[in-house]
């Protein structure tokens, strides 16, 4: 079955291309059914966080009515970049599947090697400057959050 | 100007716990105006990408018609998590701005170190298995992509 619904993944990314999106897709399968599919909408979208993955964990948990994809499979076509890899740990689900590798993506000029050193780097090596801003408040939100007896963690 | 940004950012987070979402917030400035704002939705939207810094990219990404947010400057009341951060790297502000730190955040609960171990880690030492599916066809999209004289690289 793995192999199926990555052969429908790769379909729907070549098919994105052609609608001139970026070539990624993902589907997202729960107790053998394609729940939820997203595929790149970054330049057509606008919207910079629209990768496949994200796409498809959004309308996933959006049908799920939940915020966690406990039991489900994620099915992409490429190897998650930092970003996609950080949402598949929010999101939490059973295990992951791919079939090109980072590589294969660098080869045609989607390299994002580049931020996963920037994300183990120290700060001030990093190629975006990231600045500390004091303030006698920066805690005001955890306290809140910490007083509150019906909070929801996630 | 930073800290002026910065308590509008700590005050968003704080009303944002009271609306039962979690207790962080991020504002997205370009030539001193507040363009967007955003605060974390994960558990009230369903939605485990909406952390404060997804939310606030794609509404100034919106807003600005454009997947890029050069020139502009993010402040976010806590530091990024992996997701965040490679959110940030894609949409490539000038600068980032952060109150409280990853410690602060770890002694409310939110504790984003497992994650950052977790991207560094081998695929065979992760935590949610990452299983590699071989198919003939795995470089289709891209082949299509580079076949594709008028793409859009971003």
């Amino acid at each position: 079955m793995a192999n199926s619904y990555m052969k429908q993944a790769i379909e729907m990314a070549v098919a994105n291309v052609r609608r001139n999106g970026g070539p990624f897709a993902t589907l997202i399968v729960k107790d053998g059914i394609v729940i939820a599919s997203g595929a790149n909408q970054v330049t057509r979208s606008n919207d910079p966080t629209a990768h496949a993955e994200i796409v498809a964990i959004r309308e996933a948990c959006r049908i799920l009515g939940d915020f966690q994809l406990t039991g489900c499979d994620l099915y992409t076509t490429c190897e998650p970049c930092p970003m996609c890899l950080g949402a598949i740990y929010w999101a939490r689900p059973a295990h992951v599947y791919y079939a090109a590798t980072h590589a294969d993506a660098a080869g045609a000029g989607f390299d994002d090697s580049f931020i996963y050193r920037e994300i183990a780097a120290p700060h001030d090596h990093r190629a975006i400057p990231m600045i500390r801003v004091s303030d006698e408040l920066h805690s005001s939100p955890f306290d809140e959050w910490s007083r509150k007896s019906d909070r929801l963690r996630y």
